[in-house]
Formats: structure tokens, sequence, C-alpha cells
């Protein structure tokens, strides 16, 4: 071991301390296929003696930057902390980090700038981003998009079973005697007809299941909106009508907590029923107590996570995850007075 | 505007659109000091018109990425969710962005990971990295350490007036006749005599009221265990005691949640007050209405993010913020029985 001190320690080196060629090293940093054990504890011991570190810069210049970047809409979503966490179990062991960009405004610039050499892959959350602007920019960088009912040619999918998953909150309403069942949900870009977004299709298997049950004139879908109407409001405005409804299927658990917080408000606990979407970790807190659809996120996350490192490894044929449903039924379900 | 198609736009096409030197453009897309408004409008309509866009390696390369990283030991603690507000607030308007780098594991290697080129500035939460080897770090990159009370000369701090938060809340459990009162924190690790982080300070000014009280013998210290002892479990144990406290100050709102959880299982909710701190946006919510300390998280976030500005245009001497702190009197504080 006669590295010249002063001198950074190359790819070189570590080939000729571990007695392998430039390419093995090359092929055990970048968790590559076709590694023996063997020779990946050689290498792994080398570049560890060494203290051999290839600058992330010219790594992301040569187009590997070791990391895979997961876009989000907003920073506080509940949601996407199981989404992270899975991501994070999935690469545990691999030479690749998780970063988090949350856009909290125009998402294509957020992906622009993740593309831009900053990630080798990514993971979005973009509800309202162009299907034919993401099929082109999984042709410089390879794309998972989560959360979208896509049939996409050049990018993977990640998705929750979002119509037996509201299926399953509408029937055991139903069950329970509700008829006055409201909808209180995302603002309408993000629900649009054919976006293919979960909440689309949840909104429209909420109208489907209303209008099977002969309840099509009792549909209400109310709306939160980003920066003028927040949840409890909307919220608040349902529980005021003549007749509000007996119960509220939330677009998702942070709607529901909003809902809750407005039905305590205004006196209604015992009167009205909430269900939410994500069954987030606070759904089973003894104090909130909200019957919830659990899609799995974790496993979401980590789905994703491998499926970005498949492609990375030379996998091109697209894959299409779904997570199934199971409907956790707790106090905040309630049947009609 | 004569650009060649299919060439890529550079730097020099921006400076002879706008008609100014390629020394102006450069200072405009660094956002540095000296540019006028009329200028700054020139160089930015020419950049929108040839859709010029820095490569971001290149950019990391020679030194800058436009990105500032957060650095944070647990994705999920919800008062991180205040921090990135505030941060893409103070940037909101700059060509930066922010992005979230969750440790999870060994901080060092997450800061070091972020230094490389990745960022141009680090905003770090890591109550147990060495001060030395901070101060170091500081010296390849801009460093706002958050929530640590050190007196570094390389790097800046952004703190919460932890001895005032914390006296306070004891103040007012001591007014509502607590004496029997339990201080349910994080590991011993995060709370080391003398390592400056928040609940190292929080546990000491504990200890010292309860011992100016005249109640130093009650004194009761109990922690979470990051993977054996969750909180909720530290909680029961402490309730389940002879003598159970009447009262438990939580190191932050997420151990006051699981605290809650332990006391309602228990079905001591009538018995047992609970105080938290950082006044997330959950304790004001009717069904946890928990009593908490306010350390205005948004404005730590964004005077973070100011100053990494401030260092990347050209500051070098130390700057320590200390965000003043309200307790929030909530329905969890109930007295005595």
């Amino acid at each position: 071991m006669s590295i010249r001190k002063g001198r950074s320690v190359t790819i070189s080196d570590v080939a000729e301390a571990a007695g392998v060629s430039r390419a093995a090293v090359s092929k055990v940093i970048r968790n590559a296929y076709g590694v023996s054990p063997g020779m990946r504890a050689r290498v792994e011991t080398a570049i560890e003696e060494l203290g051999y570190r290839p600058s992330v810069a010219a790594r992301a210049l040569r187009g590997s930057s070791y990391r895979l970047g997961l876009e989000t809409p907003h920073i506080n979503a509940r949601f996407m902390g199981q989404i992270m966490h899975g991501a994070k179990q999935a690469v545990d062991g691999t030479p690749y980090q998780v970063i988090l960009a949350p856009a909290d405004g125009p998402e294509y610039s957020t992906l622009e700038s993740l593309a831009d050499g900053l990630v080798d892959g990514i993971i979005a959350v973009s509800p309202l981003v162009d299907t034919a602007w993401l099929e082109n920019l999984a042709g410089r960088v390879p794309v998972v998009m989560l959360g979208r009912h896509d049939d996409p040619r050049g990018y993977d999918t990640v998705i929750g079973d979002d119509h037996a998953g509201t299926r399953a909150v509408m029937r055991h309403l139903f069950e329970l005697g509700h008829r006055r069942i409201a909808h209180l949900t995302e603002p309408s870009p993000v629900t649009a007809p054919g976006s293919g977004t979960p909440h689309a299709i949840r909104l429209e298997v909420y109208r489907a299941c209303m209008a099977e049950a002969g309840l099509g004139h009792l549909t209400h879908v109310a709306r939160r909106h980003d920066n003028t109407v927040p949840a409890t409001r909307a919220a608040a405005e349902l529980l005021a009508a003549p007749e509000p409804p007996t119960a509220i299927v939330a677009g998702h658990d942070d709607i529901a907590l909003d809902a809750l917080d407005a039905i305590v408000s205004a006196g209604m606990r015992d009167r009205v029923a909430v269900v939410g979407y994500d069954n987030t970790d606070l759904a089973a807190h003894p104090l909130i107590d909200l019957t919830s659809v659990d899609q799995q996120g974790v496993e979401m996350g980590a789905q994703a996570a491998t499926m970005l490192l498949e492609r990375l490894q030379g996998r091109t044929e697209p894959r299409h995850y779904i997570a199934t449903t199971t409907l956790h039924v707790r106090g905040s379900s309630i049947p009609p007075v």
C-alpha cells in the first residue's frame, strides 16, 4: 500500500490494492450484477483502507450520483413518511441514498432539477404533471410514478388499489346504515376525471357506490383549496348544512384529521362518522381513533426504490405494482343516530 | 437572437443577448451582490428567451449547485416540517432550492455526502456529531447547526431558548400544584450533560427547577430508546409505578403524543397532565389539545436558510440566533387530583 500522501486516491489505486481490474472496482461501486462475494469483500476492504471516495460531482457528470430522489408535492403530507421509510429500507445495504425534494410549487422544475445530474432515479408523486412530459423525463433518468393509474411505456408505476380501498369504505358505511355520505377531497385539478390520480379514482368510486346504492341524489362532494379554504372550513360548511352528512369519507388521513377538528368544534363527535385513507401513524392513536384504509405505504416506497435499482441495473420494460388495501375499523366510524 | 439549433445555449449566448458581460450573467445566476435591477431583468429575460439552463453537475464541480441541504436525524420528526417550511420561505425568490436528507443512521456520512458537491450549504440537526468535526466540515461548505448550544467559530447556530421554554413549563405545572413531575426524554447520548443539545438543556433545567422547588427527591427521568423501548412503553412504565407522576414533561410533542397514548390506554386521562415541546400542528387539534412550547420553528428554519445565503455571499464571522419561546396552555395540563 504505497499511496503518495497529498494525492487523491483513485479507482486505479483501489484496483491495484484489491488485485482486481478497474472495471471490477467500478462494478462493486455501482452494485452491479456479476460480482462475487469474495471480490466484493476485497474491493470494499481496499476502498476502506485507502479512504477512497469518488467525487459525487464527478460521478454526477459521468452519470452516477448514488442517490435516488423522492419528489413530493407537500413536505407535510403524513403518508410520505411511510413512502420514505420504505424507500430507505430498500436501499439499505446498497451504495444508494434517498433524498427528498418537496416541490411546494411547480413540480416540473423540481423534477427537472432532480434529473439534472442530482440523482440517478426519481420516485415522483406529481398528480398534475403531464404524461407525455413524464415519458420524456423517463428517457433521461429512470422514473417511478407513485400513485398514478397510468399505463406508461417508459416508466414504472406503484399504486394502491384505490378501487378496492374505496369500495371497502363505502360498504362499511352502508352496513352501518349511513345514507347521507359526503366526500371531502382535494381541489378539482387533482381529482379530474381521467387523470388517473388516486383522488380521481376515489371520487369516481364514491360516486359509483352512491349511485349503485340508489343514493345518487345524496352525493355531495366538498373540497379543500390550497390557500383559500382549509379542509377544516370545508368540513365546517358541510356540518352547517340544514341536513348535514352522517358520514364523511375523507380523501386521506390529513383531511380526516381536519374533518375531526371541525366535527369536535361543532360538538358533533357522536353524530358524524369519519373515515380516512392511508392509515398514517396517528389513525391508531387512541385520541384520534380513525377508521382508515391501509394501502401499505412502506411497501409501496420499498417497491418504488427497488424498481429504480432494477432499472439502474439494466431493466427497460415497464413494471407496475399494485398494493392491496385493508380497512382498519376504529372508533371514528360510528353508526348514524 | 441567432442561436444555432442543436447547440447548447451557453453563458456567452446569454451575455450577448442581454448586452452584458459573462461575469454579469454569472453574478445574476449566483444571486450575488452588486447587480442592478435593470441588469437582472435583462439577463433573466435573455435566460428565459434562450432557454438557458446551467448544468447542475457542472455548477457543482465549480462550486455552486443552487441547493441548500437540510440534514435531519429522523424523517418523521414533526418539528422538521416547521423548519423545512421556514427554509423554503427564505429561499423563495432566490435561485436556491432546499432538499431534505434524512440520516436515519450515521449522520457523519449523510453530512459528508451533502458537502460532497451536492449542496452549497447545510442546515444540520445532528445532536451527536462532534464539534471539531463540524468546524472542519464548515471549512468546506457553509454550515448552520440547528438546535445546538455551541459556541463555534466556523459555523452559525440557530437555537430555541430551551432554558426559558422549560422554565415556563415547570412554572406552569408548579402553579397548578404538581409536585411529582416526571421528565420523558430521548436516549441518554442525546441528553449528555455538556453536549449542548436542546434535550440536554431541557433535562438540566427540569432537574434545576425540581431542586429549586425543594422537590429534588421526586425527580424522575424516563427515556425512550430508538429500537427497544418506544416512548409509549416508557410512559406506560411511569404510569404503572406505585406512585405515578401527576404530570409528564415530554422532551417534544412526538413523545408527548406517545405519553397521551399510554395515559389514555391506562384510563388515566383525567389524572395525569402532559406538556409537550415544539407546538407542532397537532398540539392545537381539539382531540389532542396538548399544552406545548412554541419555539418558532418556521422562523428558525427561515433564519438558518438566510444565514447560509449570507455566507454564500461572503459573510465569514459566525452568527447565532436564539428564538424566543411561548407556552401555549391547553387541555392536557390538568391540575393534580
